[in-house]
């Protein structure tokens, strides 16, 4: 796995770059839907593709497992051909759902015991087995298995974690060496920063990070619910210390604002569920603000959902429309509004990368963080 | 509206036809996708365009009157407008539902008293009502209001009924002539065949409405829980009395096997929410026979959901993929599901009208019938 860096933006920490995988070039800074289960929750891939123009897409490690399970991943030839999906896709570990969804867990210094939230059935999960159902997944780019803390977390429960996390990263790169790719194609894998909202943790773990010289380096543990100073003062130490050469993901964030104002701190990579979650509760983005399409107001208004964004079902439905389709609990309200709003996380981060490239960034995003941030 | 015949068969009474409206040519036999709501469930317009390439779809009288409320249509410009649609628009009286779906209905000389399914409130439809609701909608097709009786039917009861309707009909064509369509194009009305599973009722019907010299004729009561061998033997009663040189639309009705049996007997229209609904429920048809996609048996079979088709997602998708999505009920599901069997009912009558022509229509049909039965 390769990164260009075309431009360093002169007024931020912003880069635009290039991250060549065996399944195609990313262009950063890059966002990536979140393709749960082998699905990006009301989207076609034909839509990804052609509408939303995704460079890569995320799949869900702990969801994979259980449902299909692996050896069905497997014998269709991994989760790119079980999808019909040809460009690169990173999973994560697991870990979080482990934490957030399953039941009974228990966290040891071996790995993670839990029942699955479907059936109760018990499984395990260690840094080995994580990067062992990865691989088998196909992920172009294998997350580290990690302990993300909650917020908020006391110290020395963080400090512990992290430490834990670190030796479970050495785990992972251990076992990613011994076993080949399953599927001829490069299979990378991402080590994550942990530290909760500790400076002097966040500082440790991203030396320690910094350090294995991985391909992409990761920022996890954060968009837990901290308050966004504290997303973007532990974003700035950690970008700080990680390789200025590698990738950068901040995974989990965020809002279009985060978005911009973490690309100024020196990221490159996000995901997050917002824009589809969102948009199955009628919440659409716009160059102009947020737009709760449910509300009365646009009962009546026969104006195009978003005449600007350019793609054809936003130019094409009123917001009247989309409204009553919400109204009348329609498939195709969720549908057009999830369409929407990745489309316009992808158009957002491809307008940073442009004014990265040509010298406006810092100018286009302080007054975009104002406007996204507008409730219409 | 004008109806040209294009060629018809020797060996049945099948036809192929074209229907000219302000909206577009029709070619007949066709099948109407079902837009209760204002939406064809699932479904994006553009795929009704491109992909399904559906000539003409159907709407809900009860759902939109109810939903968004004929207001908004109006102030829209009507539903071709409200949802972007420019090709035809047939719409029910509303009849049907407010038997099937409303409370405390009471049907009446006058009309019909009933309670929205939605919040109680208390309603009135009459003959002359559901003109000037279909009137404000804009459909090309205005449906007579009748009473669609149930299966099964005391004789009396549906003679009753038939004299009854017959009465509404002469309301109906009387308010048709009164006020101007509102949109600038041309909004015909089409009376509808009752009589229930009784020949002599249907005969009598068919003759009354035959007289009145309609642009089109519509069938109805039929496809409420009959027997297929009474189906059929009231269809061709029917069409036996039905104008020749006026298109027939069997509404309801049916199955892929119904569909092509039905053209036979020298039906040109049909509606049904058979493949949408059974789409939903993982049901899915191709030329080989049904398939249910929940079905373990395809749980590892990597193979195509239907190669024949020619549609984009289901020679990309697996069975495998499929099954997996309704597994986990993800929306993409049922939306790959339903463009599929849509997609599959319109190239169907587009084959049948194929053969027609070129007078291979019922060796076809014959073949065809036992396959689309077959359980995969
Ligand atoms: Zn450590
Ligand atoms: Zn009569």
């Amino acid at each position: 796995m390769k990164f260009d860096i075309l431009k360093k933006d002169e007024g931020s920490r912003a880069r635009a770059g290039s991250i060549h995988t065996d399944h195609g070039i990313i262009e950063t800074p890059i966002f990536m839907p979140v393709g749960t289960i082998g699905t990006v929750k009301g989207i076609h891939q034909k839509e990804l593709e052609d509408v939303i123009n995704a460079d890569i897409i995320l799949g869900n490690t702990y969801h994979l497992y259980l449902r299909p399970g692996i050896d069905i991943i497997n014998k269709a030839g991994g989760l790119h051909k079980f999808i019909s999906w040809d460009r690169p896709i990173l999973t994560d570990s697991g870990g979080y759902q482990v934490y957030s969804l399953s039941n009974n867990r228990k966290i040891k210094e071996e790995g993670v015991m839990f029942s699955s939230h479907i059936d109760g059935s018990k499984h395990f999960f260690s840094p080995e087995k994580a990067i062992d159902i990865q691989k088998n997944i196909g992920a172009d780019i294998i997350m580290a298995f990690d302990e993300c803390t909650p917020y908020p977390c006391e110290y020395n429960y963080a400090k512990r974690s992290m430490h834990m996390t670190h030796r479970w990263l050495d785990r992972c790169m251990v076992h990613m060496k011994k076993t080949e790719g399953l599927y001829g194609y490069e299979q990378c894998l991402a080590p994550i920063v942990q530290g909760s909202v500790y400076k002097d943790l966040r500082k440790q773990s991203a030396e320690y990070i910094a350090s294995k010289d991985a391909d992409i380096n990761a920022i996890g543990g954060l968009s837990v619910g901290e308050p966004h100073e504290d997303l973007y003062a532990m974003t700035e130490i950690v970008t700080d210390i990680l390789p200025e050469d590698k990738p950068r993901y901040l995974m989990g964030v965020g809002t279009p604002a985060n978005l911009l104002e973490s690309i100024a701190l020196g990221i490159d990579m996000f995901d997050c569920v917002l824009p589809t979650r969102n948009a199955r509760h009628g919440l659409i983005y716009t160059n102009e603000g947020v737009i709760n399409i449910k509300n009365s107001k646009w009962a009546e208004d026969f104006s195009p959902l978003d005449p600007e964004l350019g793609i054809e079902t936003s130019t094409r439905f009123t917001k009247a429309y989309v409204r009553h389709l919400f109204q009348v609990k329609e498939l195709l309200g969720p549908q057009i509004t999830s369409l929407h709003n990745l489309s316009f996380f992808l158009k957002l981060v491809r307008e940073a990368r442009t004014r990265i490239i040509d010298g406006t960034f810092v100018e286009w995003k302080n007054q975009m963080v104002v406007k996204l941030q507008t409730r219409l």
